[in-house]
């Protein structure tokens, strides 16, 4: 069975509606993804990772099935606030002033950090990457047609989206599912928030402050955009006033997400996206994860084992295994033990792609291969289940490892089937990489010359120093230094 | 003798006062340097190679010197007209609807690659590297400032810089030594550009046609900025008004930058930079290379061998080495065998690296190691003449081999400031990589069970069949498959 756009049956769940819905593209093969990438004023981590590669998944199995995928994730290098109360600065810029350096070379910088982890993790490249500050015009374009629609006012150089006038004839709420009653009866206007009429509205420009270095002109003061005004005006511009799918961390849902409901509903005439997805957060010991309860861990320490959280160093395929091991809008709680779980389950599932290479075929077969891989497809197709695609696939361990044993019987068929399963699910889809090769090449090199001493060890027990002596001039040509000592003999690289 | 920025004698060749000057940075240690890159509608060739190899040696001499450098290099996205005469349509735009694309998402392809072919060959990132689609209001704001002073007209939606009322008060050829008049009696002005007075002007904003895709809003018309006015404007915004170095290849020299000077004479009242540098063109049998000429390599085409003008594959590094081989002022001819004598020289050079390991040292020396790593400075510090580096280098090479032949002597003391020669100027500055760790260890691994397998067949004439099978089992544990027949034994990986 091989899946395709026509016979497709993938339902994902729809954040706007509440439920799984079959996804039917606004223009097929078509398809276009807009999701909110990362604020670029630190390293990037384990929660950084998880929305790039659930929505890599999403974006790899549409293409599998043949979709013709356009997928935009933004950098917000301007313009995401301190805190939510639309005050306070410009999180790169107070980097900046911090370290003395203009703020786009510390943007600059962890972009470069952020795209060098995601290639460790063999994450896609969007299709389009646009920069918030490349579109102050743009955003500025925006915020005006709402000014002019009567939904934004101004007030001391800055424009506000009146969220209670909207909520009047439409529903701020209507993807988050808040009552805007109970927002403003638990909101208070906080310090330097006076100008807003209401604590619920959101800034679509703010005038900056004297010392604010990152700022540009427009019609109403030097300032800078509004948090969420950036993801309207860049999907609007790259996917049009009406896309597929915007997805984006639960976290991002509410107030984001369902402003850019609001704004796109009263410049573009409707909301932006057909299916809204949000992946799950990532715990420690139950708590969320972030820069502000100082318990993240950076995927640069995953990658080097270099933090007290942590027993070693874990691969970033480990990491990669680690989160597609639930579901995305499950919650995922990181330990030590369910990282080296994943590292094992991973290896063991890399070692039977090994073993089906000598599998001895049989004219007969106890087992049902292409069923196994309608079982896959089925695991997908129901709002990409990579943790039941990932049972199925160790169901396909087991039959290898069972085949090898000689406890049950494949036929080439089977074997070539069961190949393809690993190809398309665990290499194409899933995105692992295979890295038996050249991890384990590095262990077979040292595995070799330790074989080689005890070889020569053996000589010298037998006193047989001429071979003894030929085995290290022999080493010593291929850079293999053997020193030998009343303990034993040990061996290095003749240079680092 | 070690350099630093203190007693440092760096002179470089200025292009604007045509001969070689003392280095002296406007606000050292700070050093701001601005180079043009590439424009993203196609792959990487080796004409864009040179540039960002000649650049990075640069930035990485200053920097190893104790300079705080900030690197800028720009992505033109937008603006980079089809031909001189700046009608015709955007080159990314063109090939937009070509593959039907969104401009972006070509532009973004592009970037990646190169991004990915400059990663290959060890070019350091820039500290900001800004996209001109990124700058569109501050390009605007900048044609105004030249609109308001008077030396721009609008003309039909566009604005053109008028060329001929600035040379009156200042130089226009001041960079390139071109002459006014000269260039006014052989332009004509071309069809779609009789809205110019002067065929020498140049357009700060070009008015869209109506089938042109990538487009803005500005108070003239929607339309673009002109490809000159985004260096301009992005050096000021990153380096300020007046910074230390600005490159770029030599073809970039007129219009393009004679074109900044001008502009940036007229809004910020001074000639953007203090030094010009400019890296010479590379030809394919003494003809310049370009795309529009049909006759370029792709650097992917290099490093796959996939050229029918290509004898083989090379290694990015040899590339690189082949670049530096020549001074970034000279021209450079390609050819297989040039490439070819460049890959032989640079495992010359890693080699007698490898061997310094392993030099016995004595306790007297027939050389002068400090005098070798002065005139490495010295080569440097004279315009980084990379090619008089590389002979140094390679007397060093010879020093190196003739100790391991016991035809010289070296104290301790001189083989680790010879191995400081390598690490400094070879890896770090020249900014080579030593791939003689991985690509030799395959070959190692590989040698390593020759070695294995020649022991066992030893075994097997000596009819000592218990350790032959030994052998035999071990290896297979270790993923290589012996398979013995009449003419010996071969060996195999058990996996692809």
């Amino acid at each position: 069975m091989t899946n395709n756009i026509t016979n497709s049956n993938l339902h994902l769940y729809n954040s706007l509606s509440r439920r799984k819905e079959k996804f039917v593209p606004i223009h097929s093969p078509n398809v276009g993804i807009y999701v909110c990438g990362p604020t670029v004023y630190g390293d990037a981590h384990l929660g950084h990772a998880r929305p790039a590669i659930s929505f890599d998944i999403v974006v790899r199995y549409l293409r599998h099935l043949g979709y013709k995928v356009r997928y935009v994730r933004n950098i917000t290098d301007v313009g995401h606030l301190e805190n939510d109360a639309d005050s306070g600065e410009d999180k790169i810029a107070k980097k900046a002033r911090l370290e003395e350096l203009e703020p786009m070379e510390i943007a600059q910088y962890y972009s470069d950090n952020y795209h060098r982890d995601m290639e460790a993790m063999n994450v896609l490249k969007p299709s389009i990457e646009p920069r918030a500050s490349g579109h102050i015009q743009e955003q500025i374009e925006f915020a005006e047609k709402i000014l002019n629609s009567g939904y934004a006012y101004e007030s001391n150089g800055s424009i506000y989206f009146d969220v209670v006038k909207y909520n009047k004839t439409n529903h701020y709420g209507i993807l988050s599912g808040r009552n805007i009653e109970d927002v403003l009866t638990n909101s208070r206007v906080l310090e330097g928030q006076e100008e807003k009429h209401n604590a619920v509205d959101f800034a679509l420009w703010k005038k900056a402050s004297p010392e604010h270095i990152m700022r540009w002109h427009s019609p109403w003061s030097d300032g800078f955009p509004g948090w969420h005004i950036e993801c309207s005006c860049m999907s609007t511009k790259y996917l049009g006033e009406n896309f597929d799918i915007h997805g984006g961390g639960m976290d991002l849902l509410f107030p984001h997400h369902e402003s850019e409901i609001a704004q796109s509903v009263i410049a573009n005439g409707n909301s932006p996206a057909k299916y809204w997805m949000h992946n799950n957060m990532i715990t420690i010991n139950g708590q969320k994860m972030g820069k502000s309860l100082g318990n993240f861990i950076t995927l640069q320490d995953f990658f080097s084992g270099k933090s007290d959280s942590l027993d070693k160093a874990y691969d970033p395929m480990t990491i990669r295994f680690f989160i597609l091991q639930a579901h995305y809008r499950s919650t995922l709680d990181f330990s030590n033990e369910a990282l080296l779980a994943s590292e094992k389950g991973l290896n063991k599932l890399m070692n039977a792609y090994k073993l089906m290479g000598s599998l001895a075929p049989s004219s007969k077969s106890n087992e049902n291969i292409l069923a196994l891989e309608q079982k896959c497809y089925q695991a997908l197709d129901d709002d990409f289940n990579t943790p039941i695609l990932i049972a199925h696939i160790f169901d396909g361990v087991r039959i290898i490892n069972s085949a090898n044993d000689k406890k049950l019987m494949l036929t080439t068929e089977d074997i070539i089937n069961l190949k393809k399963i690993f190809d398309v699910f665990v290499f194409d889809i899933l995105g692992m990489k295979n890295q038996y090769d050249s991890n384990s090449k590095q262990e077979i090199t040292e595995n070799l010359i330790k074989l080689i001493i005890d070889i020569r060890l053996e000589a010298r027990a037998n006193k047989d120093w001429a071979e003894s002596d030929k085995l290290r001039d022999k080493l010593k040509s291929l850079g293999v230094i053997v020193k030998d000592s009343k303990e034993g003999s040990s061996w290095e690289w003749a240079i680092e």
